[in-house]
């Protein structure tokens, strides 16, 4: 990709329907429920009685993606899993995608092959039909907007709004290791600001690097509740920090809260980072956003379901609303209100 | 909307949640097939044995509006109004819309109102309901991209690939409007840019200017072909120019055309401005574009069904593909092969 001496095509060359078609000529629908993809005035569906789910995303250069240090194909595969990720929060499955983008005039067509190349591995991966799109150019920096739509049996859906006293408040997964990956990505880019030769010391963070620059959605977890014999009261997915989350599960369910700081699982190199820059990974996991785990709350009569199940921990559990969204902390226990401080694109 | 003392809230002041509340908190969901709306991870639709459509449009500032003439208010209504034409191009019905804007930090919440109340009108008039989205920023202007969802029965689907040797080629309202409104909001603003002083010259324009500002969907047609017991074999919106549509239908059908120029059909305000400007409103209906008119095919056994019709001109009709694809000139006849010469946005 950082190829200096391979081709560069100017997107002129092509012209709108040319790109459309080199982007889209290999597409193979993969689902029952796409009769018509790419091609005519709208991409058609059948669901046939299924519940239809619908989400969509906008992401723009600068305020989302630094194209300094990520690489494009990175970049399309978490623009299409970050949807897929609200639609596993529904308990859906992800069925079809569009992808509209706008780039400057001066990117070329083998830079947009990698974006694409990216998006079209997390379709093959995620078993996702790209439908269709827009494609067109910005004056400026890079932006996508993906739509992605599921499908659900109705008794399978799961709202924000469902959570009831004395549910268990549960999460998939780590947390906080997107946002430790953004903090070394910055640091390694700041370095090479300044001097050019240095080579960026990423060793030994892997992980959280993919969860900043290619993370996944947690499509094992809708079957798993199946497999459980489970179904949660409530769910949301992490794109905005835990703190945020919780308060918007809390919000719609009209319910309080107490999460347990010593109920947060990091990764270790989400703790050997927040180490190294001095950061508490408890202020990673509230407010650092970009995990796309799903949180959750279950009825505490299916404890014994999930308990000690590797992908799931209960960090809390649901109070009256009049309680208040705490989190009490380790040790004292000190009850503290949970505010959101997650990521405000609106706050530049 | 020009009043300079009306006051003006910095986005900041609300955060992205206040944000999305203002702009949500008065939606009244419409249709049976909108289970919820604006607030969980997706929304969630029911469209029992329907088949859908999908169809997405992403707009930015400088390429495709330009806000020095465009006020936010049309912005909005003709975002909406070029994604229901696709809907209605496929001769289905529009039910849900997603509309995600990122927008610059300088922008005021109260210009973000006016941005939503065209959005709104337009999903009363057209009887949408809108049902998710996203508020981002950018680092430079607004991005606008509107995903819309329809619904139909299967047998009423209209595919470009239908078209067959001797249907006849149909066009609904008249050409070349929208993109004479156009050149004149730019005349004036060159105008305007020298001399601010000056009043622009729009009056007896009001219809091309409409056109290109605050352009309708032809959401009479698909119930207009019910009552008139027809049903096109092919079907596309006008959105790039008349050229470009016909040859997209033409290479999905595998058929040739003659196109006959004399059959086209100009609004007197369109004729007069194209005569102002020493323009062809010839070329203002083949490659213009944003017309947002319906292009479609016909069994020639339906022309007594439509003969007359004041909505609908037949102005060509299908051959064999070997014939390839061709304007037949008016007075003298010439067949000159149609060029797709319409609107390029990745040609600046």
């Amino acid at each position: 990709m950082t190829n200096a001496t391979r081709t560069k095509t100017a997107l002129s060359e092509l012209g709108e329907f040319g790109l459309i078609r080199r982007l889209t000529e290999n597409i193979v629908l993969k689902n029952e429920s796409t009769i018509k993809g790419v091609g005519d005035d709208c991409a058609v569906l059948d669901f046939k009685n299924k519940k239809i789910v619908v989400t969509t995303d906008l992401l723009t250069e600068g305020i989302h993606f630094n194209l300094m240090y990520v690489p494009l194909r990175h970049l399309g595969y978490k623009a299409v899993t970050v949807n897929l990720s609200d639609v596993y929060a529904m308990n859906a499955t992800p069925k079809q995608i569009t992808v509209s983008i706008a780039v400057s005039a001066k990117m070329s067509v083998e830079a947009l092959d990698d974006l694409y190349s990216g998006i079209y591995l997390a379709c093959e991966r995620y078993n996702v039909d790209l439908v269709g799109g827009d494609t067109t150019s910005s004056l400026t920096g890079l932006t996508i907007s993906v739509t992605a739509i599921g499908e659900a049996d109705e008794e399978d859906l799961v709202y924000r709004n469902g959570a009831k006293n004395t549910d268990l408040l549960c999460v998939t997964g780590d947390l906080g290791g997107a946002y430790m990956g953004l903090q070394l990505l910055e640091r390694e880019n700041e370095v090479f600001k300044v001097n050019p030769q240095m080579t960026p010391q990423f060793a030994g963070y892997d992980y959280i690097l993919e969860r900043q620059l290619k993370p996944e959605a947690r499509k094992d977890i809708p079957p798993l509740f199946k497999e459980l014999g489970i179904r949660p009261t409530s769910m949301i997915d992490i794109s905005d920090g835990l703190s945020s989350e919780i308060l918007h599960l809390c919000t719609e369910s009209e319910v309080g809260c107490r999460l347990y700081e010593d109920r947060l699982l990091y990764d270790n190199q989400t703790k050997k980072m927040a180490d190294e820059l001095n950061i508490n990974p408890l202020v990673a996991a509230l407010n650092g956003g970009e995990d796309y785990e799903l949180l959750f709350t279950l009825p505490v009569t299916d404890h014994d379901k999930i308990r000690n199940h590797p992908d799931i921990s209960v960090i809390g559990h649901i109070t009256d609303k009049s309680e208040g969204v705490n989190l009490i902390t380790a040790g004292v226990g000190q009850a503290i209100p949970l505010q959101a401080q997650g990521w405000n694109p609106l706050k530049n």
